[in-house]
């Protein structure tokens, strides 16, 4: 297949590789979505740093970096509610990461499937749409602040 | 239903509205996910001002704040590859927005149904997974930059 007109993405003999491609802010971050593969829900959204990256693609298991932290974070290692990478995938300006996964229990720190558990109405209304899967005080340590 | 033990969301007899959860980054903007919500597939990623959520929710048509061009972004407007806004989510730190929409077109300025058009694999090598669903030069003037 090919993009037609566009910048030759991939007409080089060489592989492209991520590290060489992405863009990241000026702090070293670059926003990650992550996104439930067999529903396709939206999971959550934080950022990765290439340490993330790198523990990410090696491993297989979802890692981010933690900004309340200022550290690397595998998402689960407190909670056991893992991450496991079925897919990643990059925008077209390189600067945006997209994280399919298998997800254990739920991936809110507040005890629901998704971080969006919340609608907006038209009017700016903010109510919660979903029910929560887990109770954050048993998979948490109740003398430790939640994880981001 | 009820989020437990969890921050009373919704204890209060006054709703919550968004622009006052809304927590932006230091320049005023908000992470915002867009996601096809017919096929739950990942349209795009952007960023919200108040003002684009605020023309989001009033018109139906999802808007973003353009960081390139520092101006209001009313997706679609050149292209015609709009969005309409079927629901707005908002996550549990009020620090991100997904937005579910109907996509017209595609909603990727290089011809893609979705900017995450490229996968990464384990060993960091990116390849274009998917097909382009228009060609960007019959919808974008050739003599303009493509929009962001």
């Amino acid at each position: 297949m090919s993009p037609g007109n566009l910048p030759p993405f991939s007409d080089s003999k060489a592989p492209l590789r991520v590290f060489d491609l992405l863009k990241r802010s000026h702090d070293g971050l670059v926003p990650t979505i992550v996104q439930d593969a067999d529903t396709h829900q939206i999971l959550m959204f934080a950022w990765m740093n290439d340490e993330a990256l790198r523990a990410t693609l090696t491993t297989g298991q979802a890692h981010f970096f933690s900004r309340s932290r200022n550290a690397l974070w595998h998402k689960g290692a407190t909670s056991g509610h893992t991450q496991t990478v079925v897919e990643v995938r990059l925008d077209c300006d390189a600067d945006v990461l997209l994280v399919r996964v298998r997800q254990l229990g739920g991936a809110c720190h507040m005890g629901y499937r998704s971080c969006f558990f919340r609608t907006v109405a038209a009017d700016g209304r903010v109510e919660i749409a979903d029910l929560p899967v887990f109770q954050p005080e048993t998979v948490y340590r109740p003398t430790k602040n939640f994880p981001p």
